[in-house]
């Protein structure tokens, strides 16, 4: 992580040398468009708009797994909404997986030095997309390894007929470094991953450790992905508690587990990515994308995951509209279904006909939570920094004047970003947001209403900036 | 709060004064006591032992709530170890609670802007000793109170039928700055008194915030009381999270929740406290006591309460026994039965005829977890600080030199305190005991080496010390 790390710190340097660059000539940006995005910042910061929709999504709504009855509702709700603002807005059908979470329980039935006629409690929670195990469930043996490698080192004499616990640990120092997003890339690919890779040596069932920083008997589910030719075998998250109970078990004998899911897989369903468009008034075929998804898991209520994401989106229009403000390109809010569980929302979107890369001139997704912006995200060209220094330099105020090129910022944007469509994200502090995503504790009182405000701000200005932009960025 | 904190830091300056006084003449300890003093810190912070017993009593026989099979298996356990250890060991009968938990569901199923035909997750956890529901659940609305002031001020009128949500919140910010005790004490009056309170009033069940700092959907549950001539009605605790989110509900429109609560109570089962003796060589009649408690909650495995204040306790004879001393009096090491829900088991031991509280020097009860040692409290005459002063000397060098008086120590203790006998414990450091303490969270990782390690040789130190004192303390 070393290099990353000098690298990233290399980056900030020459980013803030840009910053200090005197405008290109010509201006990348009218004075009016300046001024005016001092305005959007100052209206953004002072809106509870956000803070509200975040809270009727969370709170009212509810947990909006794609396919499910608080799904609909979302999307009826946030159309009437931005109809609400005077929007043009259309129901972008998607087909979605329908998976419905069933009973889940588990128990260790057997384990050195247990009391008789006793079983323990494990908490776990069935990773989406999993198979059931029979109604009255499967008992096995669990064998723990730490990754892939010592799977593969067990071999099949070892695991077939078992239950594997993949117990690769967070990593949650790396994440309280504010690398939060490689400690979750490192995890999750147990949990993507590990139920083929089991079942290959012929396991019955998988365990994965949750791949989140939690420490409160959390559990954090997911999808998860079964591969073409292997068996699908149960697979659910255990806690990161009962993850170390166990492996600490089985190194004094043997640990027996009995194993309930019954979720079902639904044939899929009907679902809407919402798009509602405030229309340009120079430019109107050209489009500035802002997003986030409306779907969540099922847990928790899907505040920081992505209910924000979609509450900044739709914030957007909101405080232009307030303002009095028509921007020169069409800003059209996307919030899009089923970011969790099969993206088909944010390829839908990408593949439709009527839908002409060329004519997006960015896309901006929000969908890391609602932490302290430090700035904004970018793909692309490292050029595209000097176009987003007027509006970083609006953002210095609030402590969000950073940026930095990555090659993804948001999964339901990047089929746009592949299609060579700039993209952006505001940049979150996210040292905590691994602790609660995707799980039952990602609730609407995880959302700071001031960093809440300063996300809507970047979003709001980099929008209207983008909409107004007077030069082409480098594609 | 700021006259509390005052006090305390008077009382500080004053300790701290004590401290540096000449140790009074006839010495309170002799030169070879206090030679041997550092040597068992020493070997306590060098011993693997608290922590090996505290992972058997949390991962190897879990949670030993009072009359269940896992707190025998406990008993038994403690009993074995310190036969192993060549002690004279003694099972006290105490008839103990047998509560056992059942199916726990609580889901709203109407509240503004829900999705038709859905119902919305609630976390909960029956309190310790909750009358059950009917099979099939109660349904009701529930009434939002912050305080048992709002409860009055509704009245009968506004709170009979309903279900009462007692949303009193933890006060974490106190509990941050170090006092941790004071914010569970405001708390908990509700989980102990709300219940009844509501119940005069008509109500149908009760729900309470939970009484901790988590705000990670986690619940903490602890007994109930219910009152004399006042209808028992099911209790449960909920999550922050969940009471949060009910409270918002309420303020826009009706709520009703579904409650299914299905816990027993068995009658009163036999059980035990452990009293292990390593005797003394001068003053076998005369004892200190060092002791934690053995049942848990049913939740966690109660390895912060209290595995780890029973391990810390076994510890000091073994450690004495490694060091091949033998200490003028006897010390008695005592897993105390049934202080979550009864305290029975502390009762019956101060209560037994054959226990003189004039023959007990000191008795000592780690019940706080095992946190960063401070030093000790004591209870009783302030000049006993004067006594506490060489063994606070050796226990700086680990950063545990502080002293201080409260009028109770311990609960299984506070009997004999009762009856004068000096009472101490261990002074942690708190802050983060009551995110976990009665919660699934209490597990073995939750104990931090370092600090149990210091948790045990303020134990042993001070034991150790008080049998070999060579004057009485003032009682």
């Amino acid at each position: 992580m070393r290099s990353f790390v000098t690298s990233v710190l290399i980056l900030f340097s020459s980013l803030a040398a840009c910053a200090q660059q005197a405008t290109p000539t010509p201006a990348l940006y009218s004075a009016r468009t300046l001024e005016q995005l001092k305005a959007v910042q100052a209206a953004a910061l002072s809106s509870s708009y956000a803070l509200d929709q975040t809270r009727h999504l969370s709170n009212n709504i509810g947990p909006r797994l794609s396919g499910s009855p608080q799904a609909e509702m979302a999307v009826q709700y946030v159309a009437a909404e931005m109809r609400k603002l005077g929007l043009e807005v259309r129901l972008q059908k998607v087909m979605v997986p329908h998976w419905v979470r069933g009973a889940e329980t588990a128990e260790l039935v057997e384990f050195p030095g247990m009391a008789p006629e006793t079983r323990q409690k494990i908490v776990i929670a069935a990773l989406g997309g999993s198979v059931a195990t029979a109604a009255d469930g499967l008992t096995a043996d669990i064998v723990v390894v730490r990754n892939f490698e010592e799977l593969t080192a067990l071999g099949r004499s070892k695991v077939e007929g078992k239950i594997v616990l993949f117990n690769n640990v967070f990593d949650r120092e790396l994440a309280a470094g504010g690398f939060g997003g490689e400690a979750y890339g490192q995890a999750v690919r147990y949990r993507g991953g590990g139920p083929a890779a089991a079942a290959k040596l012929g396991a019955v069932a998988v365990l994965v450790r949750s791949a989140g920083g939690s420490q409160n008997r959390l559990v954090h589910t997911g999808a998860t992905r079964y591969a073409e030719g292997v068996p699908q075998i149960p697979a659910a998250a255990v806690s990161f508690e009962d993850a170390e109970t166990i492996a600490d078990l089985a190194t004094q004998g043997r640990v027996r587990l009995r194993l309930v899911l019954t979720p079902k897989t639904l044939p899929n369903a009907p679902s809407y990515n919402v798009i509602a468009d405030l229309k340009g008034s120079k430019y109107p075929d050209q489009i500035v994308v802002v997003s986030g998804h409306l779907d969540s898991w099922d847990l928790g209520t899907g505040a920081l995951d992505d209910a924000c994401g979609v509450a900044v989106s739709m914030q957007v229009p909101f405080l232009l509209k307030k303002l009095g403000i028509t921007p020169d390109r069409t800003i059209r809010v996307i919030a899009y279904m089923n970011e969790e569980n099969g993206t088909a929302g944010g390829r839908a979107y990408a593949a439709e006909e009527a839908v002409d890369p060329t004519k997006h001139i960015g896309a901006i997704e929000s969908d890391l939570g609602a932490s302290h912006s430090m700035g904004i995200l970018f793909t692309g060209k490292e050029e595209t920094a000097q176009f987003l220094a007027p509006i970083s330099e609006v953002l210095r105020s609030q402590g969000a004047a950073l940026t930095q090129r990555q090659d993804e910022v948001g999964t339901d944007i990047n089929p746009l970003t592949r299609k060579g469509v700039p993209s952006f994200a505001p940049w979150y502090d996210t040292r905590t947001y691994f602790n609660y995503h995707h799980t039952a504790a990602d609730t609407f009182d995880k959302i700071d209403p001031k960093a809440l405000a300063e996300a809507g701000a970047v979003m709001a200005v980099l929008a209207y900036g983008l909409a107004n932009l007077q030069q082409p960025l480098p594609r």
